[in-house]
């Protein structure tokens, strides 16, 4: 898993279908890519989470046909960004 | 999920079966790599879209025994380039 | 596999189901990046690990259905980090 | 899929069973890393190519319980190298 | 597949079940970075090999349920470092 930090929602009218009513988040991982995920968690803006990819992204929604490769799987107690640097 | 811009299609007379007649595009991620995508959603060059990879880019296709790791999962209504930098 | 070193455990209170009683370890590699992995073997802080990814890394799990794409195999007996390098 | 142009073949004698009829091509991508694939196409060096990755690369193959995880999907017809940088 | 040249044995004797009996190679690819691999085929330290990754890892090993995301499939006839470079 890895650790990444909610830096918005993502806003997107026009998907493909079985993505259609989950809020997806664009987080932000260490080294300063972006990326999007789905998030069954609900996590504002600001925190740091740990998110899970590949298929098994799938898994970790409620309903496991979601089309996605990235979830949030939780959020980080405390976490010093100076931590991880 | 990753965030990525329409570049091209892709023009590719010479496939695999399971290939024939799905339309491919050209992408760009942040970092400046290229990639290559199905796109059942129909993006024209400019657009920022995110998509998704691995085994579930099959199922992002209504067509799922499509041979494809990444596909077009939806056109991101705002995306200012400097945002992601 | 990958050859990781453990920092430190993850607390987290607030995750998704199927990683509720399991206990987390944030790890780093060479190259300095950070991991979080769950463990079914009992590391201490500071030993030398490798770790599986993807699918498999939920098949090293006693539990399969855990939500998990990284898992600590095992504990390497010697290593020395200037090996790496 | 990724973009990558065919260097050479790889001799290869001594395989694990189910690579054992396939030939195998040495691609290098854009940023100049080398990959090894399946050619189920039939390519010549120094075409540009498209390659899948992960479990997909099995079901691009003929027979898909080959040992593989980057096969080749097609040739591209057109390819300006500077269109990629 | 990657090209990758083993560079020891790994000395590991605590492990999960599933591993417990195969032998592990330390291997570097051309980037300088150390993976840890199954090893089917019974490499010397120094050869040049390719290796799979993903799940079909766990399909080119004899028994397929073994724990492992990367497996060496063959050892290459010849190569030349400078080549790769």
């Amino acid at each position: 898993m890895e650790i990444m930090r909610v830096v918005d929602e993502l806003v997107c009218s026009r998907r493909v279908p079985g993505l259609l009513s989950y809020s997806l988040r664009v987080l932000r991982n260490e080294q300063g890519a972006l990326a999007v995920a789905t998030d069954p968690v609900g996590v504002p803006p600001g925190k740091w989470v740990f998110t899970v990819s590949g298929s098994t992204a799938r898994l970790a929604m409620p309903d496991r046909t979601t089309i996605t490769d990235l979830t949030i799987c939780g959020i980080i107690d405390r976490w010093d960004e100076d931590e991880g640097e």
